[in-house]
């Protein structure tokens, strides 16, 4: 594997995980004998946010969206069979980043692999997850805190790790121009190395900078796209070297832009995913390491491993058959290409410019606002049909090239025996573990947060002596503060008209993220036209159970409760948010709900109560506020 | 339509045809409804051939990999609603080309649509019919002539049409390399306006120039084939102006290359085919103003609807989504693509002058020989791994996103019944006309042929009087000569050498392509390989009826009969051939067969006696060549 990683272009890799450790692995090891060269590890949102699958914040969300890891068992089933040594492992991962970390270090270690041969990412950004993607778990301070332990410890002891992927991708799906999407990652990255750079002596400085990667996103536009990554490449060397006189590589992965694909007729997906993986290869001056494709029914559920196969065969064409690799970089001298790089990275500088102005914390409103805008217009250009989308604003036929539902094998089900499987295991391995060991190294994690000491040894320590992914959340929420909960923030300035009918009467509506899935675009989207329709708009923000949803709904007499999920726990929270109205005398208030949602799941929506479901196909805001009001005007007719 | 195309940078088709006029003129409604901006007809092979579907040379062949076109009233259903005025419409037509061109200005002159406004494309080429695809009818001076009078009749009468096409395509198809493709067409192009300049004044013979148009391939290798467009464009321009001063609009039409699709993991095509078609618009300097695209299932047999839908999207979301036309020239200063494209359009120049230097008819063996060598030479990249093809050579598990088959629509197939219909449609015709008019017609035709005038006025007066493509082709076979039979050629310098085993013992073996198909690059590598390995090679060379393959098998007394067959009539051949086989006393000489044949005839065929059936998934022609040789000695044992 190294051998053939030295002689590859890039590595490719497909972004995958669900259920328990050793489904995962199965298919890992299914994809790497397909010719996959690389992991990239999806984990499920309670091990994001720091819950083990025990606990009541996880339920619904166990296996949904990516695999649940609590302990290094977990983390030694994962990995069977793959040499820790040789292969290059992409986890995303932001919250508990350290603590990920922290097990596969503790699984090396056990299988005597050295740390320094040890390759493969961290995504470890938060500032994304403030504004973006929602996954955060402590206050800015402390994000940024065991963000730099991560990269300083690792910078050291795994010199040939990615510490911190700073994420353009979550800018670009939520809106942002490609400029923006350079400011603002670079912007992160600068900060962060400036939060570094006191404690650190001159050489071992060099050595962080030069490890710090990104995590692009690609476009269907080329011209820009391919100016973009240009972009980011010149404009990091240079920073790199103005700023801190060091001659860094440019380090980046990519995934090709989600927010692109329709549901509408998938299988045009297959054509704009190879499209939109050229523009991060084909400049040879400016090529990602790893590229991760999507499958082509993304927008209807998980992939089937089809899907995956298909994906990985489309960077195997890319790779190997146009040969896009073979000559220098075909646009050194480009008139049209160099000019559009330097207006992205002058525009992009302006960005970093403000973003230090305002430091770390005063980025997340300032961007989080210029993103919902973007959004805004990105929406009213499709409905405007100043830019065209096929099958969505023009050419609406379906294709018919092969059966719409994706197939998905039964050893790669999340069923509810499963589920309780996994709870049982979490549970038994409480039980049988050295749990005197586990307090001791508890208890080292806290004083170590408390002292300001690198949290990353702690941490490893726990891993070693068998914590779980909840207990190291919950020591340094009591070392060091409480969860972070994210301002509801959805007003938006500049944006331009949506077509949106007027609501004719006073009407009080709750939207909800339900679980643990922080993809707010969607909804605060909605949140704004449903304001502009001249509705009261009540917005809990992230992470609401069912019951907390019906407690604010009931509180807030609302007309109507709107739930976005886009993690497939919808069927649950819908079945537990009928129940608790039934329960506490709203059991007429109507709800509706949007998000990823499988067409076969849409009439079992609809008998938990759901008056309408709405998909990444109802891409007109109008209709839906209009669905709205008139479900709203329903009720009290 | 004639607004929106001015408006669109190039006009979107897909290749369509099959059946009678009235099937293909429904899919052409279809296609243009679902935003396609142009139609491509295909014609079947008696059509391409100079046979009416009564003729018994047509059997097995009407309706199959086209649509069968006799008359002026075939014509009229083929644009049946669909106003001629406006639509672009490209023929693929070469022998017959002043023919159809002939039946298409009767049916504009009957509508009342002015001739100047008519718009398209007659192919027209036919030294590429000579060396590469086989459907020539007449001989070099003759086959030139009908090109030239088309020429020239139609730069005066229809001033917006293309009357001729130099086709690159089939060069590249068969092993030609870049610049060679990019030679042989401008090559071709240059020997046909010095046959036509001494006739013209300047005036008219600038208009001439600047109607000449080519019909490109684009490959998967990115790089060489952006440079080959830009080495078209500006090769063919430069050429214009150096040698008469006329200042030439360089017009090309596309269709991707069809030697990359494979037959192994079919839904990998789509993104081939999306990347092969990006080289012919990137560029803004040098783009081509129609491109067609095939059904990702091609090299399976004849695409469904779903596959031609399939293939419009990719262009829509390369037009609409990747904004590939939104910038001036993106290569324009790029020193690589500027450097690649410097070398194509010198080692092109060379090419064009050997062509001049031996003329037309000496241009048929030089170029075929090293066409045949250029093949060779592809064939044994792929089998030493040195170019890689996914599904083919490596990567090899199947993707099963698709169900395999190709599901053809009841009123689309070309059932026995419809090809009974049609022959009786013919027939009637041919009863009911005014049959003086067009013995008139016809002794007009033979006397213009005779005299030396303008081929094209008779002709399109034949048209008028209801005059077919059969009686048409023979009035000018008797005026003018016989029928061309290409020479058998398949001898290679120079070529590397293919992993072949050795036979055994002195093995004597028959190869024909069967019916009108003229598809000639399997057979003839396959004869190579067979000299290669020891064996005798009868072969037969193209058209042959199937009672003309068993006679020349009982006659050269050979081992084995190998057939090749693209055009959907393997069928019937094997039928006919094992019944005449049996019936002259050579009922145990065994058969194989190869081409486009669909899994589900390959019983079929074992039953009419064949032992062994080749598809395009069948790479190695060794393991052939070995299947071969232990058919012959398990028949001698």
């Amino acid at each position: 594997m190294a051998e053939s990683e030295t002689r590859t272009p890039w590595i490719i890799r497909t972004y995958a995980g669900f259920g328990d450790a050793e489904q995962s692995n199965r298919r890992y090891r299914e994809n790497l004998a397909h010719g996959q060269r690389g992991l990239s590890v999806a984990f499920d949102l309670p091990t994001q946010n720091g819950y083990d699958a025990d606990h009541q914040m996880a339920a619904g969300e166990i296996g949904g969206t990516g695999v649940s890891i609590s302990h290094v068992g977990d983390m030694e089933t994962l990995f069977k069979e793959i040499d820790l040594g040789t292969i290059n492992t992409s986890m995303t991962i932001n919250a508990t980043a350290v603590w990920l970390y922290a097990l596969y270090i503790a699984v090396a270690d056990k299988r005597g692999v050295p740390r320094a041969k040890l390759r493969g990412t961290t995504q470890n950004d938060l500032l994304k997850e403030f504004v973006a993607r929602g996954t955060s778990i402590f206050d800015p301070a402390v994000s940024l805190r065991l963000t730099t332990d991560l990269i300083t410890f690792a910078a050291a002891e795994t010199p040939l790790w990615n510490p911190m992927n700073s994420c353009g991708y979550h800018y670009m799906e939520s809106g942002a121009s490609p400029a923006e999407e350079v400011g603002y990652a670079i912007g992160n990255a600068i900060l962060i190395l400036e939060a570094i750079r006191p404690a650190l002596a001159a050489d071992a400085f060099a050595g962080v900078v030069d490890r710090i990667s990104f995590f692009i996103n690609s476009g269907i536009e080329l011209v820009p796209e391919i100016a973009k990554v240009r972009a980011y490449s010149q404009l990091w060397t240079e920073l790199c070297r103005e700023r801190y006189g060091v001659a860094a590589k440019w380090r980046a992965g990519c995934q090709v832009r989600s927010l692109t694909l329709t549901e509408q007729q998938p299988e045009v997906n297959i054509i704009r995913i190879a499209y939109q993986a050229l523009p991060v290869v084909i400049s040879a001056s400016a090529r990602v390491g790893a590229l991760q494709l999507p499958g082509f029914r993304e927008a209807l559920g998980l992939p089937d491993p089809s899907e995956q196969i298909l994906a990985l065969r489309t960077q195997q064409v890319l790779m190997y058959e146009t040969g896009v690799t073979d000559y220098p970089d075909i646009f050194e001298g480009s008139k049209v290409i160099e000019k559009a790089t330097r207006e992205i990275k002058d525009e992009a500088r302006t960005v970093i410019a403000e973003m230090e102005k305002i430091g770390y914390a005063g980025c997340i409103p300032w961007i989080a606002l210029r993103l919902t805008s973007a959004l805004v217009k990105w929406r009213q250009q499709i409905e405007s049909k100043e830019k065209l989308v096929v099958g969505v604003n023009a050419f609406r036929g379906e294709v018919g090239a092969f059966s719409g539902a994706a197939r998905v094998r039964a050893e790669d089900a999340v069923t509810p025996a499963r589920v309780a499987q996994r709870i049982a295991e979490v549970e038994k391995w409480k039980e049988t573990r050295d749990n005197d060991a586990v307090a001791r190294a508890l208890a080292d994690l806290e004083s170590a947060a408390v002292v300001g000491a690198n949290l990353v040894p702690p941490s490893i320590r726990l891993a070693q002596a068998g914590g779980t992914t909840g207990e190291w959340t919950r020591a340094l929420e009591e070392a060091l503060g409480a969860r972070y909960q994210p301002p509801l923030g959805s007003e938006i300035k500049d944006a331009p008209p949506l077509r949106l009918p007027r609501a004719p009467k006073r009407m009080r509506v709750l939207l909800a993220k339900s679980g643990l899935d922080g993809h707010v675009n969607a909804v605060k989207l909605l949140a704004f036209a449903c304001r502009e329709a001249g509705m009261e708009v009540v917005y809990t923000g992230l992470k609401q159970t069912p019951a907390m949803i019906v407690a604010a709904a009931i509180q807030e007499d609302v007309d109507l409760i709107g739930i976005s999920s886009l993690s497939g726990s919808h069927l649950w929270i819908a079945r537990e948010v009928q129940r608790g109205l039934r329960e506490s005398g709203g059991g007429d208030i109507p709800i509706i709900m949007g998000g990823i949602i499988p067409e076969a799941d849409q009439p079992l929506l609809r008998e938990c109560g759901c008056r309408h479901v709405f998909t990444p196909k109802d891409g007109d805001v109008g209709a839906i506020v209009q669905a709205m009001i008139d479900t709203v005007l329903a009720r009290a007719a």
